[in-house]
């Protein structure tokens, strides 16, 4: 398969559906959607909902019902980056290239646009399986799911240690206890959200389970080994950041090639957790490998 | 009846769930459970629960159906209070008597407890009524009832306009959407879902929803009476701080006279809708009157 095109692909869907359910941007009150809309549609790879599919993909779901809670799970990504940046956060001015959304629309506006964001994906996921029957409960589970790894035990959880370790030495439980909240979290929500919506049975689900772990591990591993070594024009941000603000890192801890061999076990690990997959779990192992290759 | 002890009673009720649902103090990370826990648990009266909770009652329902999503409605609430009072938006210092939350635990954290607590609630909903049939779609509507009054078009956008319209000249209509939507609509979310989950007809829920709407408004317009005329020492906050700060209000826009006008005319059509209800109204009756005369 062609990663490529399937990526491209995935979130151009993602995209198209990302707009017809966010208000336009002349909705009242403007400011607040014109803020939204800035920072929803400001460049994203989309990987969590990219994986959302592939997991229901992987267990013959069909890509079409799982579209409202990938959309849900990027604007709760979306919230959480806008958020971050705020200057009682990380106060960054840019992300991705350009100017965060407090840098355009001012404090206030961006923490509203954030707060409703969080509301808005949790309206769109209320707003799948009407109805009765067993659709309502994988609804009602999904929307749990995503709940649970989003909040203070979750991503913001993890937010919060991170901040909290800024400038302090860690250790590696410490920085895997982030990591595998403040961004494992999510990936691990978005892609048992695609098993539960594509009918996965208990076992596809805690394989698809173990892979999330991993692969979202890997993800942040090579995300910093990528602030190290990467190059500023395709990050969208400053090389050398994390380590400027005296953020803990993997290859802070672990030097850089411990790190890099530490990437290269955990994307084994994904692999190795979809041993019992056929060919429908291509886009998985693709993404895999493509999140660790790319810090090389 | 007497409206003090039910009052006290419902109040005593949600509390004891709130402390259930919510993660202990001690749990990781600490200061993010402690600056929620600090918010959560600083002397409200608990009005949108205790809404919640009459207008099922007054359909016939039991109470102890409703509590998840009564404290769901709390934790929102809570969440906008912390977000309004940071110094980037109304940058309160107190609140009920107390430091407002970003005054003990930073800017950060009172960001980041706004946003759990807000997925906290969703988490909380997403657990009732789990299983398929009937109770999980009535669930579902809560869910959507809830997100849509609390996302971009309901309390984040009143909040949204009352901002832009600080220090600006306004207009009567502009004042009621703000109103209608920055404290009217989790309101009608709190009557809409206690309507659903005690098992409303359609008639019963569009009546209990002309209620809301009517009583949600009168509170709005006795808030900003007790603003000029109110005790300081009961209120917990500044008297005239809204006046300080350029806000409209009713009395600025109406004068005192026909501002109280306006809030008996609506105590009145909430008191109209009721007219179909037997005597398991009364909660609602006494609260819409108890909203009105506590302005006088």
């Amino acid at each position: 398969m062609d990663l490529k095109s399937y990526l491209k692909e995935r979130q151009q869907r993602v995209d198209a559906a990302l707009d017809r359910y966010l208000p336009a941007e002349d909705t009242l009150p403007q400011q607040l959607h014109k803020a939204i809309r800035y920072s929803v549609f400001a460049g994203g790879k989309r990987i969590r909902p990219i994986l959302m599919i592939a997991a229901c993909e992987a267990v013959g779901g069909d890509v079409a019902q799982v579209i409202p809670a990938a959309c849900a799970m990027e604007m709760i990504h979306t919230y959480s980056l806008i958020h971050d940046d705020l200057p009682a956060m990380d106060d960054d001015d840019f992300r991705r290239g350009r100017p965060t959304c407090h840098k355009v629309f001012g404090d206030a506006i961006a923490i509203l646009a954030g707060d409703a964001l969080q509301t808005e994906a949790f309206l769109l996921l209320s707003g799948m399986a009407a109805g009765q029957g067993e659709a309502a409960e994988i609804g009602r589970q999904v929307i749990h799911t995503i709940a649970r790894c989003a909040g203070s035990m979750g991503m913001v959880g993890g937010q919060v240690v991170d901040m909290e370790s800024e400038g302090r030495e860690i250790d590696l439980p410490t920085l895997e206890y982030i990591h595998t909240r403040k961004t494992g979290a999510l990936i691990l929500a978005s892609v048992q959200s695609g098993a539960l919506l594509g009918g996965a049975d208990r076992e596809a689900f805690e394989a698809l389970s173990r892979y999330a772990e991993a692969a979202g591990l890997a993800f942040q591993v090579a995300d910093d080994i990528l602030d190290i070594v990467g190059d500023q024009a395709l990050l969208g941000k400053d090389v050398g950041s994390d380590v400027a603000r005296g953020k803990a890192t993997y290859p802070a801890l672990l030097g850089l090639e411990q790190a890099r061999q530490r990437a290269r076990e955990l994307r084994d690990l994904a692999l190795a957790a979809l041993s019992g997959f056929g060919e429908q779990a291509d886009p998985l192992r693709e993404i895999a490998r493509y999140i660790v290759d790319r810090s090389f």
